[in-house]
């Protein structure tokens, strides 16, 4: 199929122009090179400078480039495998997970499509946990978990009114129930301000949305909306042994 | 945390217009609805036809609106649940799967990225199997599976020179091998001309790239590449329990 079907593709200039220089990063550039500036790019491959721009966001969005303010544009690593596995049947913050480091803590109404997952009542508060995942020393994700009361009914004793303190508080109390399952959701997203700051990206950037909903007690105990960055990340899913195989194949591809 | 780093974060203009905007299709417009064209909406809110541009990009991402040829822009439905579950120990093309259709089946040397994974030698030819999967009448991904000749050695038996009939022959020989493992990964990617045709999107529009490695007999028996569409699309993982659960809640989201 592939041949006869592509000839019949209309190809926008931007997009061969992105394979134009997407083979050039192959050839000519090596990892954390910086590009030359838009206008020489534009002149070197004789293209406007709006198209440039567009393959240039097309090779951002496909981990090939990183552009930052400062910086400039610069050929990107390999992107990271971050491991976002179902089979892990542990909660937030459980030994193993320690690249998650708690940031805060306060009580919210949840969204409405978060209380829908929680079955709370409508307007009831829960408890938040911010944290942060930091995978060889970058900030990689952004999360926020939501923790129905009932599901730490022994949280009231704890007088940590907020900060790392109360998240570990919250988390230590949600460990306590014997956790029975867990579902994942992977959709694109665009990076809330806040997110973005902590991820050092720009607000609207484009993320990955990991939805989890932790089962105890044959009810939702939790939910959690991570923001990761789509940029550097790959998320990866399988039997812990799998896992192992998927870094090789990442320092592979970054040797 | 939340409101005090919020003050301290730059936020866009496109950025607050796309919050204002992603309110108004909350409030006064229903699912499939077309908006008002970019000039009047650009008036509608008092700003730039490229500041409108940009929110309209940032919502189009965030699956709140689709953006099709010749209809225009439209208020989206809620992302469909696709089961992409690695708990499902099944063969690609396995009774379950029957949402995937057999496409075309040929011979090719594998991209150097596949044949790592697929540990074949560089040139060596593997066969592939093109796929497409179809949800609720949808196309929803296209499927570039690899298989390498030692993992069907009975095949240089069919006569099937290409087309679905092959590709069901591919299929059925690879499911005589006991599948002891599934490894995926997920990213973001861009569309290919040939997978943008197939799935109705433009080259180049956001999709997520789902990499899935078999295993079998300790070794690699097969790379699927899968191309999911990002706007319609929301990858759900977990025991099939709980997947019951997920599609629960698109249906609720929907209502």
């Amino acid at each position: 199929m592939g041949t006869t079907r592509l000839a019949t593709v209309p190809e926008p200039k931007y997009w061969q122009l992105k394979t134009v220089i997407g083979e050039a990063l192959d050839s000519d550039f090596s990892v954390g090179e910086i590009l030359p500036n838009e206008r020489d790019l534009a002149a070197r491959f004789g293209v406007a400078r709006a198209t440039l721009r567009q393959a240039l966001e097309q090779l951002e969005m496909e981990g090939r480039l990183q552009r930052r303010r400062g910086v400039g544009t610069t050929v990107a690593p390999p992107r990271m495998g971050v491991d976002v596995s179902t089979t892990q049947h542990t909660w937030p913050g459980a030994a193993g997970q320690d690249s998650w480091q708690p940031v805060d803590s306060s009580m919210v109404v949840p969204p409405a499509a978060v209380a829908r997952l929680l079955e709370t009542r409508s307007g009831e508060e829960a408890h938040t946990v911010r944290r942060l995942r930091v995978t060889h020393g970058q900030s990689v994700a952004t999360e926020l978990l939501y923790v129905p009361s009932s599901s730490v009914p022994e949280l009231s004793a704890i007088d940590a009114p907020s900060g790392p303190a109360r998240a570990r508080a919250v988390l230590r109390e949600l460990q306590r129930l014997g956790l029975e399952g867990q579902e994942r959701a992977v959709e694109l997203g665009s990076a809330r301000a806040d997110d973005a700051k902590e991820l050092d990206r720009l607000p609207g950037a484009p993320v990955l949305i990991v939805t989890t909903r932790y089962f105890a007690g044959g009810r939702t105990a939790a939910v959690s909306m991570a923001t990761y960055r789509a940029d550097t990340c790959r998320l990866t899913f399988g039997d812990s042994g799998d896992l192992e195989i998927s870094h090789d194949e990442q320092e592979r591809r970054a040797s």
